[in-house]
């Protein structure tokens, strides 16, 4: 498609999903303009180290127009997209619109509460920055106001933390707030034992993990309990309030009285997936993903590309892909490779292909389920290339130094110094202590 | 005063002054109760590296607990101080209280809007991690809306800076942003050039940074004049709001077209310091400070130290003390050693005497003005003193190490990588952008 004017390609989200699809058009003849409501790309795998004060949000987070200052095809925008016009060709925002001839929208996935709306509230979940903060804030101060109470119910309230869904953030938040009680904060009360918190992890499903082999599974739950965490899987959640989380399973109902909940449990893609679904004809599911063409396009446009957390692909048996950073980063780059080719003239329908090299999960310190392929391991060497693969993938070179400082002084002496309480307290929320 | 129950020492605050006399306590026959709104003393001197993107929160604030977890005769209370039982000996919160044989009271000082407290809202100032990034969200997002707009005005606003008082904070803040518009954001941009941003830096009085002497303020002067910022001295603001500053000089009124304006002038003391002054009849002055004894005791109650910026000391010529961290940790440690000798039987009436070792300022990157008694310079080695000075007061070793390396990467590639634009613009402030 030889032309005097550039090809403009509207990207919508910074997240891997839009930032690889950027980034791999560098060298080519387009105009880039990408779109997000935040100034910066988050690395949303270690977010649950800034929920539990390992890390500041600094630390995982790049300014996009730092990422792409040196691209000088890509122009980065500030912006909250409302919608789209697809016969006009028009990106629409509260206050303006931005024209493209292919359009790549990547804007992610929010939590889902299942029909619960009013959940959220009392149990948040941690997608963003200011999600992680907030749920600092809660932890750290659910151990103040344990040791101001003097009341011995209340304490045990206080002290106990109940985290709904044991998928990988789930797992890594229990694993990590069972550490800070029995080590980080080990000698900083005077009236409680923080290592007399209980965390209880809440999993509907049969077991932690499930997206790992059965026997890692296993693994990851024997080194829960190990650090101290109560594990109840086949367990629905049937209520949540200020003051306590209703249980239901095989064995009968249960309420743990808690004053701290977190969510860990299902995704809700961003609600242009519907908007598009709605234009297009394609079809949006549960989790309000809508479904993709094999080449991540919308049946009818092959201008528009759907990709990342908020695109139901489906590998070649038919199983749909799951919403993790490798997915959206290859897609983001089959995206770039297609728009190449087209300008150059060459068309293809080849379908994307997943390249899944490996799943990795964390459960504390020095500990971690890896499934690379055929091969299986857990333990301290899992960790080990836990940390090492998301050391690479930290986008900027700076942060990964600072990140892997951060990270040893944290290994040798359990602190976790970005221990402060910000923010306040949500009028409807928890009360708290400041 | 020997006796079966150990001595109770109640201490409001762990800012400078509250946490330098909690330490200096550590191996007294007391019992210690150190309350504070927060959970971590704040590194006030580098809070505007916070709103201008340099360093985390979490770089230049250490959690209390950590700091004086070893400290077995010091318990730590998050909790907010409402007043004070005199008679009782009682310090009462909203929710309690507690008993104290010796209080030390240190709550620190907020802005003063002179009586303009509608400013606030549209000139934030800058005493709180809070603060600091909610000035970093809204220098970051002007520059971000100066981008998106069309209109060379509306433009020419969001790329104006109004930063009122030259004290160090605002000398600070204005060559900051200054070199943030110069070199951090250099090719940041497309549709506009930041380093045509045009920040004026106000001053009331007839020079910068007016506690040091008058040579020293001129090359401070010459030097934020090198780095671009407009400085305005003998000029008064006479109102602010969302899209204006209107000033007031010799040469005649002037109204500057600005978005972002930011506060770096008067204090006000603690509400706590007027509800003492009130119950002791120790006079209190404009800026809310409570007049305390040449020992720093209260009159009729020798129990009662008040400290820090919220206590008006003065020197032997009957000059009040400055506002400065010096000050406040001296304040502690003579507090400190008066409640041991006191506990060990010896009495004396021995006032307070601040040991001045020097004045620091830095403006912008390898500039400062240094005065060490009679020795006075500035330029780099003024700097590197600066530099130096507060790395050794940066409380935890691990923060220094970190803000060490920060630093140096900043120093030699200008990036200030904490260009977060985080939490939600106020309702009844400037709009956002996100």
């Amino acid at each position: 498609m030889p032309s005097t004017t550039p090809h403009r390609v509207v990207i919508v989200g910074g997240g891997f999903a839009g930032l690889n699809t950027a980034r791999a058009l560098r060298r080519a003849p387009v105009e880039i303009t990408l779109v997000d409501k935040r100034n910066f790309h988050l690395f949303q795998p270690l977010l649950y180290q800034v929920a539990t004060g390992a890390l500041s949000p600094a630390n995982i987070a790049a300014p996009l127009r730092s990422i792409l200052s040196k691209q000088r095809n890509c122009q980065v925008l500030m912006g909250d997209v409302q919608g789209f016009d697809l016969a006009a060709r028009k990106v629409l925002f509260t206050d303006g619109e931005c024209p493209y001839d292919t359009l790549v929208v990547a804007a992610g996935a929010r939590h889902s509460y299942f029909g619960h709306a009013e959940w959220e509230r009392v149990a948040p979940g941690l997608k963003t920055v200011e999600d992680a903060t907030e749920i600092r804030r809660r932890v750290l101060s659910a151990f103040e106001e344990a040791e101001r109470t003097d009341d011995s119910a209340e304490r045990r309230e206080w002290l106990t933390f109940v985290i709904v869904g044991a998928g990988p953030t789930g797992v890594e938040l229990a694993g990590a707030i069972a550490e800070i009680a029995t080590h980080s904060l080990k000698h900083d009360f005077r009236e409680i034992n923080p290592s007399d918190a209980r965390v209880v992890l809440v999993e509907a499903g049969p077991r932690v993990l499930a997206a790992f082999p059965e026997d890692l599974s296993a693994k990851a739950q024997a080194s829960l309990e190990r650090l101290g965490v109560q594990v109840r899987v086949s367990t629905k959640v049937e209520a949540i309030n200020e003051r306590c989380v209703t249980l239901q399973s095989a064995s009968g109902a249960e309420t743990l009285a808690t004053r701290t909940a977190l969510w860990g449990a299902g995704v809700q893609a961003s609600p242009l997936a519907k908007l598009l679904g709605d234009a297009t004809g394609a079809e949006v599911d549960r989790a309000g993903r809508v479904t993709v063409l094999p080449d991540l396009t919308l049946p009818g446009h092959p201008e528009i590309f759907v990709v990342g957390d908020m695109a139901l692909a489906r590998d070649p048996a038919g199983k749909p892909l799951p919403g993790v950073a490798p997915v959206a980063m290859q897609q983001g780059k089959f995206v770039a490779k297609r728009i190449r080719d087209r300008l150059r003239g060459k068309q293809t329908d080849a379908p994307f292909r997943y390249f899944n090299k490996g799943n990795l999960a964390t459960i504390g310190k020095s500990a971690a389920v890896a499934e690379l392929g055929k091969l299986k391991f857990s333990g301290f060497w899992a960790w080990v290339l836990w940390l090492f693969v998301h050391l690479m993938y930290i986008v900027s070179f700076r942060n990964r130094l600072l990140v892997l400082t951060q990270w040893s002084w944290s290994y040798f002496t359990y602190d976790r110094s970005a221990r402060l309480i910000t923010g306040e307290a949500k009028k409807d929320g928890q009360s708290s202590s400041s």
